[in-house]
């Protein structure tokens, strides 16, 4: 047992080496594939994992300290969860644009200022999904653009509200709950957000030439 | 827009029905599920899942105030990664004795006082999986018995390294924020955990009769 988890990450001794991939499943949302590997003591297994495009949250900080959330009804468990803004990233999408179209789509809200906060890996046991987090500020109302088939609804709350809802069971997205953590480290000065402007534009249009 | 997510969490205005199942994918560890469900304006849609048994997590504390962590490679992610201690409930498995099980097979320790602090649900558009998350403390350390095929680290670390950890982006793992926002909000006194002393045998043996 050693002390610091910060040395020697990639450690040799660990490492799953894949010899071959294939589809398993290619559905409408889901794509499934399954691989061979070669483990640390040379023996084989297989891993089955869902590919994913990778995703982006949104943290949206209203003026009066108050947080936008959704409410969405999530089919596979079979009921309503309050959840960070969050959409998967359209293929070739810049991050930070994808960030605000989700924003824009799912809440109305555009914002002058955003900050990258880090990453979070969801189910590292059976997806590559990653979700880059954002927060966002300087918060403008406009109109939805919900895709066809979604419903959801945007609420505005107080940090402690849900802290408390997270506390008490109500909360428990674990994106959601991740945000949270960054919320509460970045509002005790602990942790820093390098926030810059952005155009009012949704979709920067580059120089020619 | 209302200033409260607490009242009335299952509004029927978000609420899609099932109307048929069939599994698509049978693999040696995922399950795959497509739905034919009926929106709230009802129109028809599809919802691929995947279906899993549920989740232990355990965030052991030791003593001196560190706590215990893994570093496994996990393929999808092509990289080991830091996560507390969890694995998945097996069939007809009481959550505690899965988490006392999981916790002695992966890291070798035992525990003499067990809370439970809640669940994060990590993966809410495509699984139903949940992972319920268990505070351990009063270890003892004797022998690992990893499964075949399995093959992690063990680290003791302090609160302060795991939450820097996060803020530089090197701790990625949803499950293990959700339980870092957990230990950082109990050690402050913010949330309360209902400790209870378990018997030193990891496999309780109900009385006759």
């Amino acid at each position: 047992m050693t002390s610091s988890l910060l040395p020697e990450l990639q450690p040799a001794h660990l490492r799953e080496v894949g010899i071959d991939s294939a589809t398993v499943y290619q559905g409408h949302f889901l794509h499934a594939v399954r691989d061979t590997v070669v483990l640390p003591d040379g023996s084989r297994a297989l891993r089955e994992y869902i590919k994913h495009p990778g995703a982006v949250m949104v943290v949206p900080l209203l003026d009066d300290g108050r947080v936008i959330v959704e409410r969405q009804y999530r089919y596979p468990l079979q009921r309503a969860l309050i959840e960070f803004p969050a959409g998967k990233i359209d293929p070739g999408e810049d991050r930070l644009a994808c960030a605000r179209r989700e924003l824009r789509e799912e809440t109305g809200y555009t914002a002058r200022e955003w900050a990258r906060a880090g990453v979070l890996h969801p189910v590292l046991a059976y997806a590559d999904e990653f979700i880059e987090i954002w927060f966002a500020r300087g918060l403008r109302l406009g109109e939805r653009a919900l895709d066809a088939g979604e419903f959801l609804d945007v609420l505005a709350v107080t940090p402690a509200e849900l802290l408390a809802a997270c506390r008490d069971g109500v909360l428990t997205d674990a994106k959601t709950l991740t945000g949270l953590l960054w919320l509460q480290n970045w509002r005790a000065g602990a942790w820093p957000l390098d926030w810059r402007e952005v155009e009012a534009a949704a979709a920067p249009v580059a120089a020619q030439g």
